[in-house]
Protein backbone atom coordinates (compact mmCIF):
# COMPACT_ATOMS: atom_id res chain seq x y z
CA UNK A 1 0.00 0.00 0.00
CA UNK A 2 1.47 3.46 -0.89
CA UNK A 3 2.06 5.97 2.32
CA UNK A 4 -1.40 8.18 2.80
CA UNK A 5 -0.53 10.93 1.07
CA UNK A 6 -2.58 12.98 3.74
CA UNK A 7 0.71 15.27 4.95
CA UNK A 8 1.40 16.31 0.64
CA UNK A 9 -2.77 18.28 0.93
CA UNK A 10 -3.69 21.52 2.26
CA UNK A 11 -4.48 21.70 5.31
CA UNK A 12 -7.54 22.85 6.76
CA UNK A 13 -9.16 21.82 3.30
CA UNK A 14 -11.72 19.75 2.98
CA UNK A 15 -11.03 16.48 0.75
CA UNK A 16 -13.51 14.15 -0.51
CA UNK A 17 -13.44 11.12 -3.00
CA UNK A 18 -16.93 11.22 -4.49
CA UNK A 19 -17.92 9.56 -7.67
CA UNK A 20 -21.29 8.30 -9.90
CA UNK A 21 -22.26 5.08 -10.55
CA UNK A 22 -24.79 3.62 -12.96
CA UNK A 23 -25.54 0.07 -14.79
CA UNK A 24 -25.50 -0.57 -18.60
CA UNK A 25 -26.89 -2.98 -20.41
CA UNK A 26 -24.86 -4.03 -23.90
CA UNK A 27 -22.93 -0.14 -23.38
CA UNK A 28 -26.14 1.61 -23.16
CA UNK A 29 -27.55 3.21 -20.14
CA UNK A 30 -29.66 0.79 -18.27
CA UNK A 31 -30.41 2.12 -14.86
CA UNK A 32 -28.68 4.95 -12.54
CA UNK A 33 -30.64 7.66 -9.83
CA UNK A 34 -32.44 9.40 -12.24
CA UNK A 35 -34.34 6.05 -13.99
CA UNK A 36 -34.52 5.42 -10.45
CA UNK A 37 -36.71 8.38 -9.14
CA UNK A 38 -38.61 8.33 -12.33
CA UNK A 39 -40.07 4.79 -11.75
CA UNK A 40 -40.64 6.11 -8.07
CA UNK A 41 -42.63 9.22 -9.21
CA UNK A 42 -44.42 6.82 -12.08
CA UNK A 43 -45.57 4.77 -9.15
CA UNK A 44 -46.41 8.00 -7.10
CA UNK A 45 -48.55 9.66 -9.58
CA UNK A 46 -49.47 6.29 -11.47
CA UNK A 47 -48.00 8.66 -14.96
CA UNK A 48 -45.33 9.04 -16.81
CA UNK A 49 -46.53 12.03 -17.93
CA UNK A 50 -47.01 13.46 -14.05
CA UNK A 51 -43.98 12.00 -13.71
CA UNK A 52 -42.01 13.66 -15.94
CA UNK A 53 -43.40 17.11 -15.04
CA UNK A 54 -42.29 16.82 -12.11
CA UNK A 55 -38.80 16.17 -12.87
CA UNK A 56 -39.04 19.18 -15.24
CA UNK A 57 -38.33 16.08 -18.06
CA UNK A 58 -40.43 16.20 -21.79
CA UNK A 59 -42.56 13.48 -21.85
CA UNK A 60 -41.23 12.48 -24.86
CA UNK A 61 -37.78 11.73 -23.08
CA UNK A 62 -39.30 9.62 -19.65
CA UNK A 63 -41.69 7.08 -22.36
CA UNK A 64 -38.17 7.19 -24.28
CA UNK A 65 -36.46 6.30 -20.93
CA UNK A 66 -39.62 3.75 -19.89
CA UNK A 67 -39.85 2.13 -23.48
CA UNK A 68 -35.82 0.91 -23.36
CA UNK A 69 -35.95 -0.41 -19.68
CA UNK A 70 -39.01 -2.73 -20.50
CA UNK A 71 -36.67 -3.94 -23.80
CA UNK A 72 -33.79 -4.39 -21.45
CA UNK A 73 -35.85 -6.61 -18.60
CA UNK A 74 -37.06 -9.83 -18.89
CA UNK A 75 -40.74 -9.04 -18.86
CA UNK A 76 -41.98 -5.08 -18.74
CA UNK A 77 -41.35 -3.59 -15.53
CA UNK A 78 -44.10 -0.76 -15.95
CA UNK A 79 -47.25 -1.41 -16.90
CA UNK A 80 -48.71 1.03 -19.54
CA UNK A 81 -52.15 1.80 -19.49
CA UNK A 82 -52.86 2.94 -23.27
CA UNK A 83 -56.38 4.83 -23.52
CA UNK A 84 -57.46 7.73 -21.29
CA UNK A 85 -55.06 10.88 -20.66
CA UNK A 86 -51.76 10.30 -22.09
CA UNK A 87 -49.39 8.35 -20.38
CA UNK A 88 -52.16 7.90 -17.72
CA UNK A 89 -52.25 4.58 -15.37
CA UNK A 90 -49.05 3.43 -15.49
CA UNK A 91 -48.13 0.90 -12.60
CA UNK A 92 -44.93 -0.54 -11.23
CA UNK A 93 -44.53 -4.76 -11.43
CA UNK A 94 -43.28 -6.22 -8.26
CA UNK A 95 -40.08 -6.77 -10.07
CA UNK A 96 -39.68 -3.19 -10.71
CA UNK A 97 -39.60 -2.87 -6.85
CA UNK A 98 -37.57 -5.05 -6.61
CA UNK A 99 -34.84 -3.27 -8.60
CA UNK A 100 -35.80 0.07 -7.05
CA UNK A 101 -34.54 -1.81 -3.91
CA UNK A 102 -31.57 -3.72 -5.37
CA UNK A 103 -30.68 -0.20 -6.37
CA UNK A 104 -30.58 1.77 -3.20
CA UNK A 105 -28.93 -1.24 -1.72
CA UNK A 106 -26.02 -1.01 -4.29
CA UNK A 107 -25.73 2.62 -3.93
CA UNK A 108 -25.59 1.86 0.47
CA UNK A 109 -22.67 0.12 -0.71
CA UNK A 110 -20.98 2.62 -3.22
CA UNK A 111 -21.43 5.47 -0.33
CA UNK A 112 -19.98 3.10 2.15
CA UNK A 113 -16.79 2.67 -0.73
CA UNK A 114 -16.44 6.83 -0.76
CA UNK A 115 -16.40 7.19 2.87
CA UNK A 116 -14.06 4.55 3.77
CA UNK A 117 -11.86 6.43 0.85
CA UNK A 118 -12.41 9.58 1.97
CA UNK A 119 -11.18 8.34 5.66
CA UNK A 120 -8.22 7.14 3.81
CA UNK A 121 -7.23 10.10 2.12
CA UNK A 122 -7.53 12.05 5.69
CA UNK A 123 -5.73 9.72 7.82
CA UNK B 1 -29.63 -8.69 1.05
CA UNK B 2 -32.16 -8.37 -1.63
CA UNK B 3 -32.68 -11.50 -3.85
CA UNK B 4 -30.25 -11.22 -6.95
CA UNK B 5 -32.11 -9.38 -9.80
CA UNK B 6 -30.00 -11.37 -12.71
CA UNK B 7 -33.98 -13.15 -13.43
CA UNK B 8 -35.54 -9.96 -13.97
CA UNK B 9 -33.01 -8.89 -17.07
CA UNK B 10 -33.06 -9.47 -20.57
CA UNK B 11 -31.25 -12.93 -20.90
CA UNK B 12 -28.34 -13.34 -23.20
CA UNK B 13 -27.46 -9.29 -22.54
CA UNK B 14 -24.47 -8.36 -21.00
CA UNK B 15 -25.46 -5.86 -17.89
CA UNK B 16 -22.46 -4.43 -16.44
CA UNK B 17 -22.21 -1.85 -13.03
CA UNK B 18 -19.80 1.22 -14.02
CA UNK B 19 -19.11 4.63 -12.66
CA UNK B 20 -16.66 7.33 -12.37
CA UNK B 21 -14.31 8.75 -9.44
CA UNK B 22 -12.94 11.80 -9.07
CA UNK B 23 -11.62 13.37 -5.67
CA UNK B 24 -12.80 17.14 -4.47
CA UNK B 25 -11.15 19.93 -2.68
CA UNK B 26 -13.73 22.24 -0.97
CA UNK B 27 -16.40 21.43 -3.60
CA UNK B 28 -14.07 21.73 -6.30
CA UNK B 29 -12.53 19.04 -8.68
CA UNK B 30 -8.78 18.57 -7.13
CA UNK B 31 -8.14 15.21 -8.70
CA UNK B 32 -9.27 12.72 -11.54
CA UNK B 33 -7.86 11.04 -14.52
CA UNK B 34 -7.84 13.55 -16.95
CA UNK B 35 -5.29 15.47 -14.26
CA UNK B 36 -3.20 12.60 -13.91
CA UNK B 37 -2.78 12.22 -17.61
CA UNK B 38 -1.63 15.68 -17.72
CA UNK B 39 0.47 15.34 -14.81
CA UNK B 40 2.45 12.18 -16.51
CA UNK B 41 2.64 14.00 -20.17
CA UNK B 42 3.89 16.93 -18.45
CA UNK B 43 6.33 14.79 -16.76
CA UNK B 44 6.91 13.08 -20.32
CA UNK B 45 7.42 16.48 -22.45
CA UNK B 46 8.80 18.43 -19.51
CA UNK B 47 6.36 20.73 -21.00
CA UNK B 48 3.13 22.13 -20.87
CA UNK B 49 2.42 23.53 -23.96
CA UNK B 50 3.48 20.32 -25.12
CA UNK B 51 1.27 18.04 -22.54
CA UNK B 52 -1.78 20.07 -23.41
CA UNK B 53 -1.10 19.69 -27.20
CA UNK B 54 -1.35 15.78 -26.77
CA UNK B 55 -4.25 15.99 -25.03
CA UNK B 56 -5.81 18.12 -27.46
CA UNK B 57 -6.19 20.56 -24.95
CA UNK B 58 -5.71 24.23 -24.76
CA UNK B 59 -2.30 25.53 -23.00
CA UNK B 60 -4.54 27.94 -20.79
CA UNK B 61 -6.86 25.09 -19.74
CA UNK B 62 -3.94 23.39 -19.02
CA UNK B 63 -1.81 25.75 -16.77
CA UNK B 64 -5.31 26.73 -15.50
CA UNK B 65 -5.31 22.79 -13.92
CA UNK B 66 -1.96 22.87 -13.18
CA UNK B 67 -2.06 26.44 -10.98
CA UNK B 68 -5.64 25.12 -9.16
CA UNK B 69 -3.67 21.86 -8.32
CA UNK B 70 -0.77 23.66 -6.82
CA UNK B 71 -3.04 25.95 -4.38
CA UNK B 72 -4.83 22.81 -2.96
CA UNK B 73 -1.46 20.85 -2.08
CA UNK B 74 0.46 21.83 0.82
CA UNK B 75 3.82 22.14 -1.53
CA UNK B 76 3.55 23.57 -5.25
CA UNK B 77 3.59 19.82 -7.10
CA UNK B 78 4.57 21.26 -10.38
CA UNK B 79 7.49 23.03 -10.81
CA UNK B 80 7.23 25.71 -13.45
CA UNK B 81 9.95 27.33 -15.11
CA UNK B 82 9.73 30.57 -16.16
CA UNK B 83 11.71 31.93 -19.13
CA UNK B 84 12.32 29.85 -22.36
CA UNK B 85 9.53 28.45 -24.08
CA UNK B 86 5.76 28.90 -23.16
CA UNK B 87 5.10 26.45 -20.44
CA UNK B 88 9.26 24.45 -20.99
CA UNK B 89 10.82 23.07 -18.46
CA UNK B 90 8.07 22.06 -15.96
CA UNK B 91 8.77 19.06 -13.73
CA UNK B 92 6.79 16.92 -11.24
CA UNK B 93 7.86 17.36 -7.23
CA UNK B 94 8.46 13.39 -5.56
CA UNK B 95 5.19 14.67 -3.84
CA UNK B 96 3.37 14.58 -7.12
CA UNK B 97 4.39 11.22 -8.21
CA UNK B 98 3.13 9.82 -4.56
CA UNK B 99 -0.38 11.35 -5.67
CA UNK B 100 -0.27 9.42 -8.77
CA UNK B 101 0.22 6.17 -7.58
CA UNK B 102 -2.11 7.11 -4.80
CA UNK B 103 -4.40 7.40 -7.70
CA UNK B 104 -3.64 4.64 -9.38
CA UNK B 105 -4.60 2.34 -6.58
CA UNK B 106 -7.30 4.14 -5.69
CA UNK B 107 -8.57 3.10 -9.03
CA UNK B 108 -7.78 -0.55 -8.90
CA UNK B 109 -9.60 -0.60 -5.96
CA UNK B 110 -12.69 1.36 -7.61
CA UNK B 111 -12.51 -1.07 -10.42
CA UNK B 112 -12.37 -4.15 -7.84
CA UNK B 113 -15.82 -2.68 -6.61
CA UNK B 114 -17.63 -2.35 -9.72
CA UNK B 115 -15.77 -6.18 -10.97
CA UNK B 116 -17.69 -7.65 -7.18
CA UNK B 117 -20.73 -5.64 -8.08
CA UNK B 118 -21.23 -6.57 -11.73
CA UNK B 119 -20.64 -10.15 -10.62
CA UNK B 120 -23.15 -9.83 -8.06
CA UNK B 121 -25.51 -8.43 -10.66
CA UNK B 122 -24.95 -11.46 -13.17
CA UNK B 123 -24.95 -14.48 -10.36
Amino acid sequence: MARSIKHFLKKGFNFQVTGSLWIECEGERFLGPGKVELLERIADTGSINKAAKQMGMSYKKAWGMVKILNKQTAKPFVIVQTGGEKGGGSTLTEEAWQLIKYHRLLRERFTGFLKKETNRLRT
